[in-house]
């Protein structure tokens, strides 16, 4: 048995399997793009005019005579003339400056008469209310760096100047098997012996959240045949989930029918509560976690264990701790890292009861999750905790 | 012009259309609860053992002679035998207790003889290792209370005591139309004039991380009768979101538009940088904002309006913001709030520099909007601003 740090490690040390590949713009949403990005064109692409206005050439005028009008730009058109000196064109917000002109007056401050512009900006000055033309992004600029994450910010950005498309790391492909000849689904009738099974959709809710969609679930019954069937079936997955048949009994089949598929195990076990029979092994292609059948220790799992291999693949960090002080002390067993639902409040962090690992009601009430360290036994009130807030 | 407050005053009053409805239990992922759940069955819904081990009465045991082992209980399996005095039943994890046992000792703490299994364990007592029926939640029980938000863990609690649905203040529906003649679609070859449209996929973006899918984006010209078609079109969403042509500029024509199709004003302008011109309006089946064409702008209207707007029909609050004081000294205009592109650091948070309204350099890299107040001018290193963290 090893110690939660441990398991992290060989997770970390094991899991690196990042995979870059090229993904639509809006799929590279929460990815860390794998490339860095130089521009395709300036942008703004043209000199372009911040305002509704009039064009013209500040240089060129003589500062007191009124101007000719004598054509008018909207924005997404374009002028076919040069303005003379002493000529002015109407422009309109994003509408690309006419050849000849160097400045935009507003609106507002002019006074127009027919066809001749009267300037009242009394603080005209040259260059004035226009974009310039690369003034955000030049042409081959580092538009973006490689590692940075993308936000939807950064999608905008991206596809203002043109792209449609950018390498990433890939999220996981993640399968899951399901195994118990106990497991019958939400909505049927339940004969007695059977249990619904739950932990499928906790951890399609749960990786949903990180906006992997999961392909393909399999339930499968304690048989040794069908496990290995199905495991063979699944290898292809970067991130192979079992849920069940993960301890030491007769039915506990999972560790032996990973190793005749060729699974190798890293660890099979942690010193945690819940989870404690949690097991890891790779395989050429990919990697497993072998999770005992208990919905609290599945979440739990997930948040610490799957979450941290997801975001090496991905290549960012999804397990986010922070330290709140406990609102009440609490006293554990020594030899085991605790990992309870905790609800955040004002002042810091509220342990909530009903701790059993097959009973998840404080689990359906929490908004996190408090690690409480191995060795320790006692945590006085105040005590500084890790706290994993849910996503 | 209105102040950042009385904005969010107004869209609060103007945007609780809150419509509940059932949904299959996976889509409730980030939604509230509209009802409170009781409990259909117990659960656990029969006793059953928590360890691999052998099941026995207790009671009835003359606590030395070994028992005769009678039988096999597998889970997802039941026993059609009582146990009598002296006898026990071989029982894996998560099988039913059989009738007649009240007690399961762990198969460590047993020696087994063909059909004799002699008791090791010096500990035994009434009870241990039964995890008893209706233990987590008994049937009529609150197993849920409204207004409960529905994480990864309360999916799985609620689809273990046999849920496949649950009825939630549902998303709202969301259609976009982009205005501007300037647009054009990323990937395609660029002509003077034109720009890149990018607000339709960032929108579409900030959405998705609300899980939220844009069932519809129109792209129309500057020209009224294509406009009031298209709004019209598309007024049976909860939330329809304009971008463009809501300045007072001559093909500003989205305010015009929007009352011609019975929208009614609730404002339009809010002093702040960027994002100035937003408009925000209301009619019998939905809400309505018309924001800038400017990127930037159009993102942190989202951060803070349309979120908020979300927020009131799912019934939870989107908008969280932090307090952290800024990394260097900062200086504004004052009589307009500023919301910046901030980076989040290990001392505060940072300003990101070129914060002009049309560009998303900044925006692209940033984790953060920094809001700072209408009224005050210079802000001292050190100052507590707040902090909107992207999600």
């Amino acid at each position: 048995m090893i110690s939660v740090s441990e398991a992290i490690r060989l997770i970390k040390k094991h899991a690196i399997h990042s995979n870059s590949g090229e993904v639509p713009l809006l799929d590279a949403l929460g990815c860390v793009a794998a490339e860095s990005i130089l521009a395709l064109t300036d942008t703004p692409p043209f000199d372009n005019s911040a305002m509704d206005g009039y064009a013209f050439s500040y240089e060129h005028w003589d500062k007191t005579s009124p101007l000719k009008i004598v054509g008018e730009i909207q924005a997404g058109t374009k002028s076919d003339y040069t303005l003379k000196t002493q000529e002015a064109s109407r422009i309109f917000t994003g509408a690309p400056v006419p050849e000849g002109a160097d400045t935009v007056v507003m609106q507002e401050k002019t006074d127009r008469k027919e066809n001749l512009l009267i300037i009242t900006d009394p603080n005209i000055q040259a260059n004035l209310n226009i974009r310039p033309q690369g003034s955000q992004t030049k042409q081959g600029d580092l538009a973006l760096s490689k590692d940075q994450l993308i936000t939807p910010a950064t999608i905008s950005y991206l596809a203002g100047m043109g792209l449609d498309k950018i390498k990433v790391y890939k999220k996981p492909t993640v399968g899951i098997i399901l195994t118990g000849k106990e497991l019958i689904k939400p909505g049927q009738t339940l004969e007695k012996g059977k249990i619904y099974e739950s932990n499928g959709i906790g951890l399609q809710a749960a990786l949903r959240n990180l906006h992997i969609e999961t392909a393909s679930i399999l339930t499968v019954d304690d048989k040794e045949e069908e496990l290995v069937n199905a495991i063979k079936k699944m290898m292809y997955f970067d991130i192979l989930i079992l849920t069940g048949g993960v301890s030491v009994g007769e039915y506990d089949l999972v560790p032996a029918a990973l190793e005749q598929c060729g699974v190798k195990k890293v660890f099979h076990k942690i010193k945690q509560k819940p989870g404690k029979p949690i097991y890891f092994g790779v395989h050429s292609k990919g990697i497993v976690f072998g999770l005992p059948g208990n919905p609290a220790a599945v979440m739990s799992s997930f948040y610490y264990y799957i979450q941290t291999a997801i975001g090496l693949f991905m290549k960012r960090d999804l397990v986010k701790k922070i330290e709140l002080p406990l609102d009440k002390e609490y006293t554990k067993r020594p030899g085991l890292t605790y990992f309870l639902n905790g609800k955040t409040t004002q002042t810091g962090v509220e342990i909530l009861s009903s701790q059993l690992s097959y009973m998840l009601n404080s689990f359906a009430v929490a908004d996190c999750l408090v690690e409480l360290e191995e060795d320790k036994e006692f945590f006085e009130k105040g005590t500084l905790v890790d706290v994993l807030k849910f996503i």
